[in-house]
């Protein structure tokens, strides 16, 4: 039995639980934070397009905090499911320390934007990094219970960073190894739902932050729907824009291909004008959270600035938000 | 007796209807839509810094249209207090053929933002147009009760539009006359209230647009107090990028003086980082009305095309009102 460490279990993060223990190759740790107690005593209600109806199911073992995470046998993967915040990230490294054990146990980072694994990267350079991308639709509906409604598309690649005394043959086999395993999980499924490995996984981080740096943030500045956004002139004056210098700050960055205007056509008209779907950072900001402002958006005008592309949409909508932000999370410190 | 017919009896146009008719000079016919019946009954109650608690105040007359504001005796002075919104300026005009007696009625507009003249000048040739701007910090508080926090001070000055046949004395003559009838109402007054000529009252337009077209937007967006944008990271990254690129297209428009550096430095430190003031535009956005945006940011930014002025802030934060405001029309339309 492989043995993983699971970190986030809120939407995805609790499906990504549930489906390495299906497997039957894995035992899973879940670190749980506020939902510890109330989890501990009756486990998580599933509702999955995925597994159908689940009730009061638990992980092998969960424990209230990384300090509690420690065991006899190495982990050897770690999985990282929060929301990707750079403080977040942060915070979590020099837990993670006693967790890893060089040589065996490999990070899976299974979050939104770009350059989320830097901070791993740089802590534990020895450290296999595997990059996930999760389309699922899935979201926590209170503490314990989770809804899923899309099925679980999982794309896992290796970070391939640079260091001599990591071979890429190494974390090619860590990345094979998390997806046949996630795959054995989803085996018995009929909706869809697939891990495949995608090798070139910062391609199709570019590709997925095409919607979420133009649909995610321009839908959480003015606080509409997707639908509303794009019946509104926000359309062509802020949505298509805001996509089109994702796509030229894509290509400076080398990923032309995956960030063509054919991509950004097939997104603009993609989504319907009636869709009321309310986007991760809208939701977040409406529930006061913080919002995955740097890895949207922060991360690519970076690469923007280096390369000199020129981002009048984004570099607005990043100041509005990070001042909208700013406002959440002084609000939350008492 | 002066005849005076007032359109727009909210929180600025209650205060001039009972200012003029307290000159003792004039007979104020106030037209009113939502509140007509309520105040046609029981009156305005006003708790005024200036004038103190008034209870039960009726103009001279009140009508429920501008059809039924008809007189045998001709307006002096049409004064327009409404919210400065183009669609509301258009469809006002037909209505007020009938209320102007050439070579007699003046026009008087006492309305935010800029180039709100130029429908009514162009509408009605002949006649005088008078621009007015007031500082007074007031505010409905229920259909027929008004609250006004800071003393009156109006500025009013001819809009000297050019046509051969109006003379400019006679416009100045009817701004002169319209200062003394308000003047007259304010004579009593201990509070700091006035009334003054300003003879070129586009200047004075241009000033207040460095506050109303950075602090005022920008609040709106990000629905924060003054107070939290002046602390936040927004003080440096949008608002004074934002004042700034006001004073270059009101210098480019020939108002340098007015709009210099030294306004700008007092402007953006005028107010403390503590004030919980909500300007007018998120009042109305929090209130679901509309916004006075193309007014407020709209014109200027026609004059920056024009002119050829960068405006990186303000086009983005136009773009983004512009949908905000699209959204609130929408849900009011059934």
């Amino acid at each position: 039995m492989l043995n993983v460490c699971l970190i986030g279990a809120g939407g995805v993060g609790t499906c990504a639980a549930y489906v390495l223990e299906k497997s039957m190759r894995c035992h899973v740790t879940a670190v749980l934070r506020s939902n510890y107690a109330v989890v501990q005593k009756e486990g998580f209600d599933i509702d999955s397009v995925d597994h159908g109806q689940i009730r009061g199911w638990k992980p092998h073992r969960v424990t209230p905090s990384l300090s509690s995470a420690t065991t006899d046998q190495p982990y050897d993967f770690i999985v990282i499911t929060t929301k990707a915040i750079p403080e977040l990230a942060a915070s979590l490294i020099p837990g993670l320390k006693p967790l890893i054990t060089p040589s065996k146990t490999s990070l899976v980072l299974i979050q939104n934007g770009l350059a989320i694994e830097e901070p791993f990267a740089s802590a534990f350079p020895e450290t296999p990094v595997l990059s996930g991308l999760s389309m699922i639709g899935s979201r926590t509906t209170s503490p314990r219970t989770v809804f899923q409604e899309d099925p679980d598309q999982l794309r896992i690649g290796p970070y391939y960073h640079h260091v001599d005394s990591l071979q890429k043959s190494t974390q090619l086999d860590a990345a094979r190894l998390f997806v046949e395993t996630y795959s054995a999980g989803l085996s018995d499924t009929k909706s869809g739902a697939e891990c495949v490995l995608a090798e070139d996984i910062i391609a199709a981080r570019w590709r997925k932050l095409l919607w979420n740096g133009s649909f995610n943030t321009i839908c959480a500045v003015t606080r509409m729907s997707v639908g509303e956004v794009l019946s509104s002139p926000g359309r062509t004056t802020l949505l298509e824009p805001a996509m089109r210098e994702i796509a030229a700050i894509g290509t400076a960055a080398g990923y032309g291909d995956t960030v063509s205007e054919d991509v950004v056509q097939f997104l603009l008209h993609d989504t319907p004008d009636s869709s009321p779907f309310r986007p991760s950072m809208l939701v977040h900001l409406e529930k006061g959270q913080p919002l995955e402002l740097d890895v949207i958006l922060g991360a690519p005008l970076r690469v923007a600035r280096e390369k000199g592309v020129s981002t009048p949409v984004l570099s607005q909508v990043y100041e509005l938000l990070n001042v909208v932000q700013w406002h959440l999370l002084r609000r939350q410190t008492p």
